[in-house]
């Protein structure tokens, strides 16, 4: 397993971990539980695979996707009293999957040929939209939709990455940057509390 | 047309009947009646095929599923102020169904050379996800989610699928062993009540 | 690019903008506006390619849907307080891309060797269930699942389109034809303020 391999489990990690919470407070039964932490920690990828018709889906040929869920799962049933001892590492953990995750979908992308925007795109939806499916399963409207500031720092890693492509600079230089930059944006976000505005209701 | 096809049958009418029935309760016009059964009914095994690539999906290429289903959407609109009275055979078909569809489900990963827990993960998919896509267009929390032990006997049922795989049984023993385990157990689950615990919230 | 391709991203530019109307008052932020308007003009097309097994879908293989849809999105930030004026040539827009979004979704359909009822699905899909992933993203039960005439126009329009093929008319004619009809009916539905009744609830 490569360093990057397991950042990516990492991420899986907190994902799943950050669902399965989402769901005790929904009062969902364990089912419903480990569910939402599967579809919050794959549910992007999953998206993007099936649209760009990368099947069968992902985790369904890498087994420990499976495994780290159930971990997760295991994880928030025993500690679920006393998750918030580990708020900074999970939100770290959960930074660094955003970074992995959107560098995963645009690679993803570079494989299919997609054009850059797409591979932003994809990125971002790899990253992210594991959440937005948790929330329709959760019958609210997704939190990115809304206030918070996240897929905007994927795209904003997009960017970069493409950027930093026009350059001559190693591969491996460049998806470092790339996360790095995600990883310490999201930080900053949750630091400051930042937030993008809700656009002014001025229709008619 | 095999028994185990008539059974298909059989269970994809009764979940487009109870898809129908949710539609009706949520005061939907006919065309969303329709649409909520069709999902219902097959929206499980859609999914299925999806996630793993076997397109175009099944209902796409067997127009039986179509016809069984508007069958089901007419017999609601004509008996919708009487289904009480089916009430049994409707619980029997329903039970039917779900025993079926998970072994077309576990089948369908086989074929694909799935890891069998996947291959649980397919079946308890097939039988159990058109309820949740059912659940999401009602605007609601999935009520496997929440209480019903539905996908939970499906699992089981699985899981009792590839034990006897172990032995040297034929397949049509195999089958029979578990369609009947899912559509038992799914009686007595209805018959004294019992669900899944909410699992106790002292998350900080 | 020919005179329906023209028409195609005027539909687009339409959904576009009414699903960003839809999410401006959800008040979502500038993100969900766009993946609103996003998957309102592209979800239906989406999920058939999806469905259908033609992947990567369509708009990862065309940017212009990426380049209509933002210009849309643009469009509402800058005239969100006036947009009523524009409200004919919304509602005409509009129609127009019920109208060939319906004729796509079928030409897919026979370019895969569907059966009829199946293209009919998959034009009503094309054209309607953009919206419906909107509703479902808004955490609303679909508006054509519970009162909009608008789902019906398109599977009128299907049947009209099979029984003109019957006949020995020129592609083009049934082509144009079948999307008058969508177009018209659809106008005189808004005009008169049609719409489905709800079915009566006496179930017990």
């Amino acid at each position: 397993m490569t360093f990057f391999e397991a950042l990516d489990l990492v991420g899986t990690l907190a994902f799943a971990i950050s669902g399965a919470l989402t769901a005790l407070h929904k009062r969902m039964d364990p089912f419903g539980v480990l569910i939402i932490a599967f579809v919050t920690a794959v549910g992007g990828g999953t998206l993007r695979d099936v649209l760009i018709g990368r099947t069968p889906v992902g985790w369904m040929q890498d087994l420990n996707y499976l495994y780290i869920i159930s971990l997760g799962f295991v994880l928030v049933l025993i500690f679920r009293g006393n998750l918030h001892r580990f708020k900074l590492s999970m939100l770290l953990s959960d930074s660094i999957g955003l970074g992995v995750f959107t560098l995963i979908g645009i690679q993803k992308g570079l494989d299919f040929g997609m054009h850059p925007f797409i591979c932003v795109a994809l990125g971002t939806m790899t990253a992210c939209f594991g959440g937005v499916i948790r929330d329709v399963l959760c019958a609210e409207i997704p939190v990115i939709f809304r206030k918070e500031i996240y897929a905007t720092i994927c795209i904003f890693g997009g960017i970069v990455f493409f950027m930093l492509e026009q350059g001559n600079f190693p591969d491996q230089l460049i998806q470092l940057v790339t996360s790095l930059v995600i990883i310490i944006v999201r930080l900053l976000v949750v630091k400051f509390n930042w937030s993008l505005p809700t656009l002014d209701l001025n229709v008619k």
